[in-house]
């Protein structure tokens, strides 16, 4: 019988906010399947292995490409999907970890259509999104009552237009972009705040957007929810 | 010494999407907080007592008030305040159960800014998200690369406008509005998805809105990730 292929959030970076599901699907999978992108540090494989036992789970790395040429990364998702499915032929379930959750600017999803186009298996398992552990670790409400909440990619080229439009907004990755975002935010005359590296090594809360270093896992919340709400300090911190 | 206010999220029904931290969590509160609005069922309540053991626990019903009217509102959060401040003045932690992440249209926000101003220590433990639960449930994806994804509640009154936005909608809580987030998407001629009660019972997976039947907890998907990724069929069930 083939095995199945599992993606699986396994939340922010804080070990805590795996859910047991999560623990329980790692446990059935004998395959571990670890996206990266240059070097060989996971930073999922590392918050993994702090919540679940992984002793003896065989990590199948899968390299993704740093590209924007969509042929080549097309290519690239063929031959990470062969190698899932010979596991998979082989018996053996495959959980590919994801940070955060799998469904959300994750690298997940293009293997699942491949392997689900040869007619293979899939699963999803949700995940803690690093945007709701941000505003957990701030200590402010993501939404008011009758207003959107908007997801923007630190790269969406319509930055403007989107920080004008009611709601909050949340700018996911935005660490590269900083510098563009910021101006952006200034722009908008919204107040804003940021999370770098929420749960993980090298975590800062940052009440101003001033005070942002540039790390790649940096997330901006601006609008009036999180200014409302936002009390610095008076928080505890007794996970850290 | 005084007791900490905890936001618990407890995931979107499933109770295996409780985060470790969730429950170690209720394990360190005597008092869980079940917010409700009429009647006596709690959907937050039941998702936890079978993830965690509530044996022993106090239970302080939050009766919140199903009004518009903004004063009446908010003296009632005074007064929910007040007697969780009674709680934490014995010294005791208390868990304010939510479903979903506490962070999103949840009612913990009102409670927290009360008694932090009044100098309690409040945490949030975030959780997954309702709308993450049904993406992994539908085998979709939801976002595409560069574009946003935009959560928008059932009775957003300009939810064409949204629609017609670029990137994936997600309307929560839309099954009172059912009917016109039907015909809204119609208008859109995107394509959508929908479940209902994800993970809760009366869960139903509905891949057209035309069977959709109106559940409270109905979480609709909108555009081009969902249908691009849309295999119905092909996750497994291994969990239900």
């Amino acid at each position: 019988m083939r095995g199945i292929f599992y993606g699986v959030g396994v939340g922010p970076g804080d070990p805590e906010y795996m859910t047991l599901k999560a623990v329980r699907v790692l446990g059935l999978c004998p395959v571990l399947a670890v996206p990266r992108t240059g070097g060989k540090h996971s930073e999922a494989l590392e918050i993994a292995s702090k919540a679940a036992d992984l002793s003896g789970k065989e990590i199948l790395f899968l390299d993704f490409l740093m590209t924007r040429d969509e042929k080549s990364a097309a290519r690239r998702h063929r031959e990470l999907a062969g190698s899932v499915a010979e596991k998979l032929d082989a018996g053996k379930n495959v959980a590919m970890l994801n940070l955060g959750d799998p469904s959300l600017y994750a690298s997940f999803g293009y293997l699942r259509e491949i392997l689900k186009e040869r007619g293979y298996e899939t699963e999803t398992v949700a995940g803690v999104t690093s945007f709701c552990a941000c505003a957990a670790k701030l200590g402010v409400s993501l939404t008011e009552a009758r207003l959107p909440l908007r997801i923007v990619p630190g790269d969406y080229p319509e930055l403007d237009r989107e920080l004008a439009s009611p709601g909050t907004k949340v700018v996911m990755k935005s660490g590269r972009e900083i510098a563009r975002v910021r101006r952006a935010v200034e722009r908008s005359r919204l107040p804003a705040a940021a999370v770098e590296n929420c749960g993980m090594p090298g975590e800062r809360v940052c009440a101003c957007l001033k005070d942002v270093g540039g790390a790649y896992f940096t997330t901006v919340l601006v609008g009036e929810a999180p200014e409302r709400k936002k009390k610095p300090g008076s928080e505890t911190e007794e996970n850290r």
